[in-house]
């Protein structure tokens, strides 16, 4: 049984839950050479409620690579079992270090996960991802097990032998990176089957961001239920946040991380419901735990009680990094809150552009946006009103009006491998 | 601690558990359809001692081919968590399935192999081998972890990461298979590194099959010592069979196997000492156990006991598939045997070839063999002597005399691809 009462928790006691394991955890850090430094200043008799984790310094993804590769531990290293690197060749490189404890704790966690959007012992799950380094194929794999799902190893590539597979073994849940998930769909179809009637019924995408459209695109071409999920190897890997079977926003297991969202110029909260950088603690890591860790990721908690009856809080998609954030006239944007805003109307097309441009004294936000062919019509005053809608629907998300520019399809120049979506003209 | 008193445990104790275990196995069995009726006829209260085994039915792969892909399995389907399958996309696969005890009892018996060559829990193993359907990779990486390793999933490919790995973090065993070993030596020192100072002690090399040269080769270019392994997915995976420090035969884990070595042809054991057809019964495996099952890899027990202390009787590198054997006066011969004989002796080159011809009424075998040009001198009497060597040696090792053809350096024809080392030219 995967479905743990902690999940459902009242908030009171999951906090002094969280707070007793926040001190433990500092304790804990404290055996390692960074932290030992790091939070010399820290008494946890001074935290008294778990808000005061804000009173506690942050951990930077320089801090890791400063201490690469053993710095953050908090056990000698023959305590340790396994480790995850990140998989460059050139720069400093990140560690994540796990003794048997932290794989227990991930697995069950990965386990719960995967109960939580609908998996069960008999489901047999197919994991298409690689594996190696990258937590997604050995996380997926050891929470699928620990669930007691028959694990299929099938690893990343070879679309035949997939079909066979899940043909052969009537696999019901896939573990499928999305954009590999609408690819294998026509793959499918190729083969001479119907999508109908294959076993599946379950996939997990989390493994790569994506949009809701995208997700929606996967269920139809797939003809099965998508589940998003949140996690980085900093936190373990796969398994920090999953979608529940309502597919509105991922529950961060809060028993095992405290998740803060705050404005990376900052450092301080965002206003609930505001996106900004999340803020990881881990509370059952054994030999690395990490405090305040900053992911660079951008999401917002999902307001209100989440109807599957868990009371752990619920983060959003992710909107993009940090690093990609812009400030005009003072407001946090991000690309990923326009793409996804206008990506959710029909009559936008797949190209756009932001433009950031100074008129005068003051800055402007500038977006072309390329229109269907069959809404771009001769019509001055239709494209006049989508104009006004666009930049109505954009204001409502970002609190800016934008200058909005329809363009055909095809007229804003596409660029090879990563799209160029922003371009700062701005005079300094 | 990953040395169990049960390999050290004297030969009369260990077959009166090996015998207990066959009995609970043979039950075991008769839950699944297949051995239900394939052992209709056994009666385990005949079974006196384990030499008894041999009234037993073998299993086959075409059994495993005719069941796939549940006929095998003891326990509803439900209590399996992994399979790993063959990865062919023609013809009909085969599967095998674990239930949690058959993963827990696998990684047991792998770390316990690693113990035995010598990996201790301070140790830092790095796999180079891909992970997924192959069960080397999984087998190893779980093994590794059990003996509290630290273990670094690297994966296979990617030499320059490889590397950066290795040295980062200290690896002192490698999982890697002999050919690329021999490869990455060469990146190593290309790469401007002395493998002198890598900080590797002992390679794992069993996952393919290989010749003693081949292993002295491992040693000497990357300056560490090599063991050699024998696994296979029916009986698990890796972990079947392992080389301790004395390198002097794999011992077989008798607590949790029956060996025997058969003549493929007659199903009758061979003399002690004599090259045969292994065939393996599992007396561990719980949700898909397998009883006499024909392996076709031809290996021999090696006589004696070993240094070690272990009791556990040892095999010796497979020697090739049964397959292969040819009869010759009524004689087994083996390539593979032919093989390690010619390699063996200083003046042989890279190439051979087996011939079998008729002459009169009666067979012959004749090989032909590449000589080292330093060997290949003018004088006839020393090539006399040579030839004469060779014959000899060749007869003591497959008790009939070839003809010797010496050739010169590169006159025997290379083909593409896997050697053609066999030419049957007898009058049927
Ligand atoms: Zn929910
Ligand atoms: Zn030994």
């Amino acid at each position: 049984m995967y479905y743990d009462t902690v999940e459902a928790m009242n908030r009171a006691a999951l906090e002094e839950l969280q707070l007793e394991r926040l001190k433990l955890t500092i304790e804990k850090a404290r055996k390692s050479p960074f932290y030992k430094e790091h939070l010399a200043g820290v008494n946890t008799d001074d935290l008294k409620s778990v808000a005061d984790v804000t009173s506690l310094p942050f951990t930077t993804k320089d801090d890791l690579r400063s201490q690469y590769p053993y710095g953050m531990l908090t056990r000698p290293l023959d305590d340790f079992v396994r480790l995850h690197a990140s998989s460059g060749t050139t720069g400093t490189p990140t560690a994540i270090f796990y003794t048997q404890e932290d794989l227990d704790t991930w697995a069950d966690l990965m386990a719960r996960s995967m109960y939580c959007c609908g998996c069960r012992r008999s489901d047999v799950l197919q994991n298409m991802s690689g594996y190696g380094l990258f937590t997604g194929g050995l996380g997926i794999h050891n929470g699928s097990e620990r669930l007691g799902m028959l694990t299929v190893p099938a690893g990343a590539g070879n679309t035949k032998r997939q079909i066979k597979l899940i043909r052969d073994f009537s696999v019901t849940v896939l573990h499928i990176i999305p954009s590999f998930a609408l690819y294998f769909a026509q793959k499918v179809n190729e083969a001479g089957f119907d999508v109908k009637d294959m076993p599946w019924r379950i996939a997990l995408i989390g493994a790569e961001p994506h949009t809701e459209e995208t997700r929606r695109k996967v269920e139809e071409m797939m003809h099965i239920k998508a589940y998003n999920s949140y996690g980085l190897s900093e936190m373990n890997g796969p398994g920090v946040a999953f979608e529940c079977i309502e597919q509105k926003g991922m529950h961060v297991w809060e028993d095992a991380y405290i998740a803060e969202i705050i404005n990376p110029d900052t450092g301080e909260h965002v206003a609930e419901g505001e996106i900004g950088e999340l803020v990881m603690t881990t509370l059952l890591r054994d030999g690395m735990p990490l405090i305040r860790y900053r992911t660079r990721d951008l999401t917002r908690f999902v307001p209100g009680d989440c109807a599957c009856g868990r009371t752990h809080r619920r983060i959003d998609r992710i909107a993009g990094r940090a690093d990609d954030m812009m400030i005009l006239k003072g407001v946090n944007i991000y690309p990923m809150q326009i793409e996804q805003c206008l990506m959710s109307m029909p009559e936008v097309g797949q190209n756009y552009l932001i433009e950031l441009i100074t008129e005068g004294v003051t800055d402007q936000l500038k977006v072309k946006v390329e229109i269907k062919d069959e809404f771009f019509v001769e019509d001055m005053r239709a494209l006049q009103g989508l104009q006004k809608k666009i930049a109505k629907n954009l204001c409502s998300e970002i609190l800016i009006t934008p200058r909005v520019e329809l363009c055909q399809h095809d007229s804003i120049p596409k660029s090879e491998g990563k799209a160029v979506r922003v371009i700062d003209n701005r005079k300094k």
